[in-house]
């Protein structure tokens, strides 16, 4: 059964009402970012019952050390990890002598919790009847500022309504933190400095073994019926933790409010011995512009992410919520103004998978940013993995390749590995093939070329040289094959000519001929930079091109199609809809061996080919691939449904698109995979917004042209997006039988719509 | 580079010079054990160097809980560990107020190690220079009692050269201990009392958790010149330690002795309230009994083994030396007498591997014990298999079988799977098989029906049941197939379509169905009682005919050959030979993927099937099936070599059978792969010996009746071994042109030489 307790909204998350049982999906759910860092919901004030406490900053992980039952060789020692951070919220509120917890109150009435999204801002109000017998009104808000990004805001108030009330107030900043994940039991940070100064803490904590340098702080304002009353508090600080105590009397509906500003300042962006100024600094400048300023800059900073990231949808007020909690978490989660960060894919939300980068960026992330932000956003995304080229060379030459072939990590932070499951870590290697493959499809919406020209031609003869090196010559088959790998369906293990790997390093090799062929031609200053470096041999050259061109790839005459490995028609092909539905999800039911040797594919594979080369296929092989597949997929992974989504719609199967469109925007929201609790699926919130745009608007570039196929699904009445296409912005509004385009830009777009060619002028209004 | 220290001797394992690089090895190989008990030959004096302390109780495990990185349904939580226990060897030197440390004096000189097989003692002696100048004669002698199997005694004499010597000798027990291989550095024993009582001490202590009860006790004498001089010591307790201080004045060249009794009495033997009162009268026995009278006992305990179970080999000291170091661990570690044990991989010499139990024992050391032993021994062996029954067909409930499968666990103590790698505890589902196959050999070989009638038939039917439910069958191949196993053939993993696997699977059906047959048509009652229990109906029976009848092996037309597995043909097929030979061995050069997709083999696969169902097949079958797979064949599994020296010789390969022969016996002695300072390799020892038996000398069993082909290696003038067979007992001569039989029994005995029948009666030589 998936969770339905969120109130539908157009523009807020709500839940209405307090159940403990739902407090830690709740913290997920309701989690707040801005980029450079984030948290989940966690109550201000102290609560007893079961929670999952979570703050994180961008960019800043631990190397733990490596658990695993039975080492094999090539294993990492250790492993970036996300990192639980010093919290900063803690607000602790005693009331005629008892604490405010929610678990141990008498009653606590007209529980609301709202994020919204329009805004920027999550809230809380509750009436809380206390075991003394003390009625209370509880509301607060809370915000991480776009505007500071070092900076959150909170505005605790607190109304006793029929009594007087004797209030002890304690904000708190506190560093004794540990991860729920953390593999040894280890500390994972130094505390160096607990410093007060003028009402503001600041504890200085660096990270073991990384050695990030962090600076946690907090000031507080406290007013009555709000005006400032200059309450001054007491100071307690402990090895870890600084309190101020606000002691105050409040007459019976009365309203108290604190207001807190707290955030950390990080050596990523100043001196490690300016962080207490830098925060100080920080403080001063919120504190001075005061709560309600600051949230009139949020709404304005998330008006203007809106503006141009918006999907709106009408008539499915679900599918509305869904989207735009979508577009939301992504952009809570990264920003595109940092190349040392990427996407994680619990953003700030949760601990689990243990690192930040996955193919997930290359395959689902990088369109959003695209088409949502400016290019050099995606950009960003690319010289990531330029910059960790190096640490992917020596991944690969761990595991026995050489000369300067390059294997990405499956998760990295810093660019080295983060796995440590054989049959991830080391045979999961299609993931190489995302990473090319986002180049070229960055080149393709972008037509920027400068990236490949400067950097990412590098990048392709690395992931290149792996593949030409991993191929093996069947003299059976008279052909190369690619064995013991995983596809990106996981629930196939060490097997033998995965369409999808074979496909995509045949297509990786091809690329990067191409690519050199062209700089040869065009830049040779670059050629000549790049030749010296990589050193690449004609006669390497051509051995590359013998693979390529004599890649084996597995086909059922029978089925006419494409077989997802090597053996696949051997299984038990019972399809999904005949399997026992008490068995599902497979994953929490059944023992590996059995998932393994069950047809049941986790997400798309062959069909993810398809997906990534659309062009190179009729739509009746797709459909004949799609109705070969989906039958056998149970879309336990969260970037399947999305895939599917697109593919249905692009085979006119509306109702089914529509089925997949819900279950990928309202994954979290509904919580189908029963894991909410640990954290939100980001990355696939980018898929979500792919299924929209690429699946029912049908948006492709074709010949450096948009082109569009606009179809609705019957239950909306309409829906628009906007997408930024070469500097110009395209607004597309898609009714039931027609199809606004308008353009904000200062030149002529030619696109296509239904394959006929259509010019739209700057600022005016085409319909078709 | 393997090592090469040990002295070729016939009879002993000798030790010349001190090296401190060469302690851990030679703890390992110095090993001595009564099947009751067993330690590494640690120094009894302290040793600063490097040094893996051991000493094991049989029987005695602990459950620690499992460390796996990435947990998956169906691991077990908790697995069964080898548990070091408390010691009782130790006995501290101080001369003139120097401590007495190999590592750390001045000079060691004509130190000499030696462990005498025949008489089954290990013994040290050296010339210490200390740092203080004094310079002291040690020797030493220890055995664990084969009479009193819960004691062992230590002669330690101390000769003064140079200077009188004021002696500090501290005797001690030791209860302090924790495994090398703990997984969370949990202690493992709770000690509840230490007693000391008319110089006799006591530790009580508990495995946690297993709840086992011991106690660990120790009495010493003093003797100078060899008389017993009384002296009395003073006591010393700590939380888990008792010390016995004796201090005494030596004048030059005299010797002084300590004759040091200790030992375990554990509760699966006494009440486990009177352990205390066991160990007493232990004590006592064998304090009265004298180190003389009781090494004399030894010596003829072990006189009686050899008497059965030695084998001579003349002209070639090396491989003599290797097959008595090979018969005296497999005595050392198992004897037989009860049930509930087991013999573990690495006996009582190590820790690793964690379980005591494999498919090693049905598959190598069954055909040993049924011929050097009473076949009660088998038959016990066979026991234990049964009285699990119930844990493997609920360890197969775990991976979703249903209705009495049974899926014995690939290592156990207790019956409960001890392994959690995917690949290895879920699918190396072939030791199912083995068990079945060490029924059908035993019957085979003793004629001995009754274990299959009163309970082997339930595992035979629980056995076939699993293999019934774990085939699946093909459409495409119109064939039942076997998916995603490893076979013995470990780098390979998840593979479908085993030859070894399905062939073995296919067999265990046909098995069960002809004994179900035979106990319905000749044993009613047994019959009656069986179905009562399983609930087997005729249908069910008619389902697994099907799957045996038409299951799926891999076959190559080109090659003539049945494949491995299904798509070997689509590896690089380099042989070993062409290897590069700084990459071996693969598994401590290679990541894990490198080595799957490699073609190497790590012990016999499908010439495994070819050595259990040898009858199933040609020569020229056996001849092909070894020329096209050994090529590939690293051996880096201590089973690989024997079978390939019993076929080797079958196909008159001498050679190649003395080589394979030689790196079997002397795998340890020899340190081939590297590791022996983790401990021996026992159940590959019983390899060994099947290579002399089965392999040079051809023995097997042909219709109720031993049959013999004699071939020796060309480095031998002639060897010699016994068998008992059916209760009677036959020693085999084989000389370079002749063969002796000779039979202590009181009947005739029919058997076969070369294929034609010969008749040896009771007590006469036969020459052939």
């Amino acid at each position: 059964m998936n969770l339905d307790y969120i109130k539908p909204n157009e523009w807020s998350i709500i839940e209405e009402g307090f159940n403990a049982d739902h407090v830690e999906a709740s913290e997920s759910i309701f989690s707040i970012g801005n980029g450079a860092m984030g948290q989940r919901a966690n109550f201000e004030e102290h609560y007893s019952g079961k929670t999952f406490q979570g703050s994180y900053i961008a960019g800043v992980y631990y190397p733990d050390k490596t658990r695993v039952g039975w080492w094999k060789n090539g294993y990492p020692e250790y492993f970036a990890k996300v990192l639980n951070a010093p919290s900063w919220i803690g607000i602790d509120v005693n009331i005629n002598g008892e604490q405010l917890d929610l678990l141990s109150c008498a009653k606590v009435e007209n529980f609301k919790r709202e994020l919204n999204m329009k805004e920027g801002w999550l809230s809380r109000s509750f009436k809380a009847t206390l075991q003394n017998g003390n009625e209370v009104l509880i509301t607060t808000k809370r915000f991480l500022s776009l505007d500071i990004d070092e900076v959150g805001a909170i505005e605790y108030s607190i109304k006793p309504l029929n009594e007087n009330a004797q209030l002890v107030i304690t904000p708190y900043i506190d560093a004794g933190i540990t991860n729920e994940d953390s593999n040894w039991d280890d500390q994972f940070w130094n505390i160096s400095n607990l410093t007060v100064e003028n009402n503001q803490a600041f504890i200085e904590a660096q990270t073991m073994k990384t050695d990030f340098h962090t600076c946690t702080f907090m000031q507080s304002e406290c007013l009555v019926e709000g005006q400032n009353v200059g309450l001054q508090p007491q100071t307690v600080k402990t090895d870890n933790k600084i309190s101020f105590i606000y002691k105050i009397s409040i007459n019976k509906e009365e309203t108290f409010t604190i207001n807190k500003y707290g955030g950390y300042t990080v050596d990523r962006n100043h001196d490690k011995n300016g962080l207490v100024a830098a925060a100080k600094s920080a403080l001063d400048n919120s504190v001075s512009t005061g709560f309600s300023a600051l949230l009139d800059a949020q709404k304005q900073a998330w008006a203007k992410i809106w503006e141009m990231a918006d999907i709106t949808i009408d008539g499915d007020i679900k599918a509305q919520q869904g989207i735009r909690f979508n577009i939301f978490h992504l952009n809570q989660t990264y920003l595109g103004t940092d190349a040392k960060l990427n996407i994680g894919p619990k953003g700030f939300t949760g601990e689990k998978y243990g690192g930040s980068t996955y193919w997930d960026t290359e395959a689902y992330c990088i369109p959003f940013y695209m088409a949502t932000k400016d290019q050099s956003v995606a950009r960003n995304l690319l010289t990531y993995r330029y910059k960790h080229l190096d640490k992917a060379i020596e991944n690969a030459e761990k595991l026995g390749f050489t000369n300067g072939a390059a294997l990405y990590p499956m998760v990295t932070m810093n660019g080295e590995e983060c796995h440590n499951e054989w049959e991830i870590t080391f045979e999961e290697i299609h993931r190489n093939g995302a990473i090319a493959f986002a180049i070229f499809n960055y080149h393709r919406y972008t037509g920027d070329y400068s990236y490949i020209q400067e950097m990412g031609l590098e990048v392709l003869i690395g992931i290149a040289r792996f593949w030409h090196q991993r191929a093996t010559f069947s003299t059976d088959k008279d052909k190369y094959v690619i064995l013991g790998v995983t596809g990106p369906n996981e629930y196939e293990n060490n097997i033998n000519n995965n369409w999808y790997t074979n496909y995509i390093a045949k297509w990786c090799i091809d690329y990067a001929l191409e690519n050199i062929d062209k700089i040869e031609a065009e830049f040779a200053t670059d050629y000549t930079r790049i030749m010296n470096k990589v050193r690449l041999s004609k006669s390497e050259v051509a051995e590359w091109k013998k693979v390529a061109d004599n890649m084996f790839f597995p086909y059922s005459e029978k089925h006419n199609v494409y077989l997802q490995q090597d053996g696949f028609l051997d299984k038990e092909l019972i399809t999904v809809a005949d399997l026992d539905q008490t068995q599902r999800p497979i994953n929490q039911h059944w023992s590996w061996d059995r998932i393994l040797r069950s047809p049941y594919i986790k997400q798309a594979d062959t069909l993810q080919g398809f997906y990534f080369f659309e062009d190179h296929f009729t739509t009746k092989e797709l459909e004949r691939h799609f109705d070969f597949y989906e039958p056998f997929t149970v879309h336990e992974s969260s970037l399947s449904p999305c895939v599917h989504s697109i593919q249905a719609a692009k085979l006119d199967r509306m109702e089914q698109a529509y089925t997949f469109y819900l279950r990928t925007s309202r994954l979290d929201l509904d919580d189908y995979n029963h894991e909410v609790h640990e954290g939100l699926h980001i990355t696939s919130m980018a898929g979500t917004w792919m299924s929209i745009v690429e699946g029912f608007g049908g948006m492709r570039v074709v010949n450096g042209k948009l082109s569009f196929e606009p179809k609705i699904p019957g239950q909306w009445e309409g829906y628009s997006f906007k997408v930024n296409f070469r500097h110009q912005i395209l607004k597309v509004n898609i009714g039931k039988d027609k199809t606004d385009f308008e353009l904000e830009g200062d030149k002529e777009l030619d696109i296509l719509v239904n394959s006929l060619p259509l010019t739209i002028k700057p600022n005016s209004l085409v319909t078709v």
